[in-house]
């Protein structure tokens, strides 16, 4: 019987279900394969740690160098997380000419330009799956099934912390601290969770999307990215009263001197497909040329879809290498900056927060006019004792000149704090 | 320069979508291949017809045996359509070691024993991605993204007539018949729609999931078949106000013995991610072991959508003949008889037209309790002159029992017509 020898760096979360998959499946895949898939070792940090899955200890080591070297071992599959030490051990797998699958966005968003070169000149893959939308299929549609068409945009819920706590806020009318807590306490959350909810994780996986659509590498830090910190439960509840529904989007579209990039949370009309993306699933739509608008949906996390995700991956790198083949060259990639986002148009909602006093609104709505930014519909919130939120929504206006108005608007000291400024879904992904 | 060469069958709308697919991206399926898809020959059955797509008159044929057995043809695109001359040239195509593409769900479903074991015969593949929600890249999804994973349930709405007639008669209030002229107006229904409107086409596509899903060959005849035709304005009134949308699904799941599938409209509640599935789009939802749900939606039929996934394959068989690999050999299939539903247990939503005399309502509800059925919830729409509809929805009940209870109810000599009936999702599938 063939076999391929597989070495793992890591047995978290997606370790231990990726190791629970390849033994559950293990007559299936070899029945696929004609060949069983087969881990000689498992590098770990803690050789004593109890585990959530069955295994020899024989297989676990403390010393990931050992495995990185070993000449028995055909692919490596990094699951540590982070850049250090994933980046130094993936680029030592592939000098010593071994495959690699990874689900670590950061390492690739972060240093993916020095490890995809240092594949290259191996001929070596490194397929990463995982690290997108979790198990939703997302890159491989985007390189197989839509291989001949032109993707033109992607819009994606990508970060599954961000949508779960925002459908926590919508479905409860709890605040921001009220539901990051709850979906702490739930699991949903990490104790630090400012990757996630301050929008850098999306970004990543935004990085990582534009790789594969458009074959263009960005530095992930010059993605313009809001988080959802600053979302309240009042802009939930004016949202729908609107109609809107409010979710933490990553968006891309294809643009002469680079894609266009951004992760911002964003009104989406009620009835929209993604609108109906519940707690802590993903979803990225995709707009191309011929097949027109799609949608892949799923778990975007976790130990066991995260893993069918690990073992696509690994299938797909077992088979060239039985075959003998050469693994399919990634298409040709530019490193770009991504075009600025100051021309976007946008329709924009405005929450102000104005004094109870006679032309206030009046010099909110002059200030507006003078940057050019017109306004669609208004709603005064109840009065109060204190002042009053009144909620703006935007004709489509110029990023750059909605900033502006922004800008000025926050030095104003009438109003008793800067407005809150969320975008609307353009009306051509609606 | 290598190049892979290329025989259509059919120059209709896909034929001419894939042909345009083939020129316009010609350049980056080249860089991406490393080789040309060479399109040598293309039969037609008018070769005189006005074509929409740019060609080399020399490239046409009348005669599709030539191509079928032309020695200079690697791999044959059927895109004729039904089961015959369909049939007899993929047959021959794979007598004569030709790999086949096809986006024919009715040739794959009705005679796909045949054609798989002649395939498997001469170790050539037959792909069919365009067969099954048109661009949407659900089978290599279900082949490779969910590879290691354990398929158990799927729901689908894999035609978009049936799903377009619903989606106008939702937003406009209109009838059956009425939103099914106005489909056949906009192109969206056939002059002939039996197949579509009476779920026929449907249960191809999920014959063909199910051979994908579950390896489970099945006769589409064999599966219970519900169209959408009896579904009436007040049903989708009456569905609205209890929250749900009305949507002809598709819906298969494992059992031991063969997989259970059935073809019906459904009542689905309206937060559900398949109810934003609007217009004639296409959405397959999937239920695995590992990866829990997951969706997949875009357009099911029309001429770029269809051909992405004919490209798509046809990509695929090139890339393996590229690299002189042997195909993958399909997973072991076994033909079966599908589970009966008999024992599936639904709620269910019923509009029963009763004249407004005393009593019939109880004899109605005796008679369901008869049966077992329970009833959930009950609405009696205003009274007027003639009978008065009223619409229950039951506890979920065994499908066996349900059907005693309507075949006695049809019989009632005091019901004005056989009483409407819709299953409901069921909830694990909510």
């Amino acid at each position: 019987m063939r076999s391929v020898t597989i070495g793992i760096l890591g047995l978290g979360q997606v370790g231990a279900g990726t190791l629970r998959l390849l033994q559950e499946r293990r007559v299936e895949i070899k029945a696929r394969l004609g060949a069983a898939l087969d881990v000689r070792r498992i590098a770990v940090r803690d050789l004593g740690r109890a585990r959530e899955v069955l295994l020899d200890p024989a297989l676990l080591t403390d010393d990931p160098h050992a495995i990185v070297s070993d000449p028995a071992i055909d692919v490596v599959i990094e699951l540590i997380g982070g850049i250090e030490p994933a980046r130094s051990l993936i680029l030592a797998a592939l000098r010593n000419c071994k495959h690699v699958v990874t689900a670590n966005k950061a390492v690739l968003a972060e240093c993916g330009a020095e490890i995809f070169a240092e594949a290259a000149a191996r001929n070596r893959v490194v397929y990463f799956e995982g690290s997108v939308a979790g198990g939703i299929p997302i890159l491989r549609s985007l390189r197989e099934g839509l291989a001949s068409d032109r993707i033109e945009a992607i819009v994606g819920i990508v970060n599954g912390t961000s949508n779960y706590i925002l459908d926590a806020m919508t479905r409860s009318g709890a605040g921001f601290s009220e539901a990051l807590q709850a979906a702490q306490a739930a699991g949903y959350a990490e104790a630090d969770p400012r990757l996630d909810v301050g929008g850098g994780d999306a970004a990543h996986k935004l990085a990582l999307l534009a790789l594969v659509a458009f074959g263009a590498r960005v530095d992930p830090h010059a993605i313009p990215t809001e988080g959802i910190t600053g979302v309240s439960a009042l802009d939930i509840r004016a949202a729908a009263e609107l109609g809107y529904v409010i979710k933490s989007l990553a968006l891309a579209h294809d643009a002469p001197h680079g894609p266009c990039l951004r992760v911002h949370p964003t009104l989406v009309p009620r009835g929209h497909v993604l609108a109906s993306v519940a707690g802590a699933y993903n979803a990225v739509l995709v707009e191309s040329r011929a097949l027109g608008r799609s949608l892949y949906y799923g778990r975007g996390a976790g130990m066991m879809p995260t893993a069918v995700a690990v073992v696509s991956d690994l299938l797909e790198v077992a088979r060239d290498l039985l075959a003998g083949v050469a693994p399919a060259a990634p298409p040709a990639v530019r490193d770009v900056a991504p075009t600025s986002t100051d021309a976007l148009e946008h329709e924009h909602y405005l929450c102000v927060h104005v004094p109870n006093l006679p032309g206030v609104l009046g010099r909110v709505a002059t200030c507006l006019g003078r940057h050019g930014v017109s306004i669609a519909r208004m709603i005064q919130e109840r009065a109060g004792a204190g002042p009053v939120p009144m909620i703006i929504l935007t004709e489509a206006v110029a990023e750059r000149a909605m900033q502006a108005a922004l800008a000025e608007l926050a030095t104003s000291p009438e109003l008793a704090a800067p407005p809150t400024h969320i975008r609307l879904l353009p009306a051509a992904l609606c």
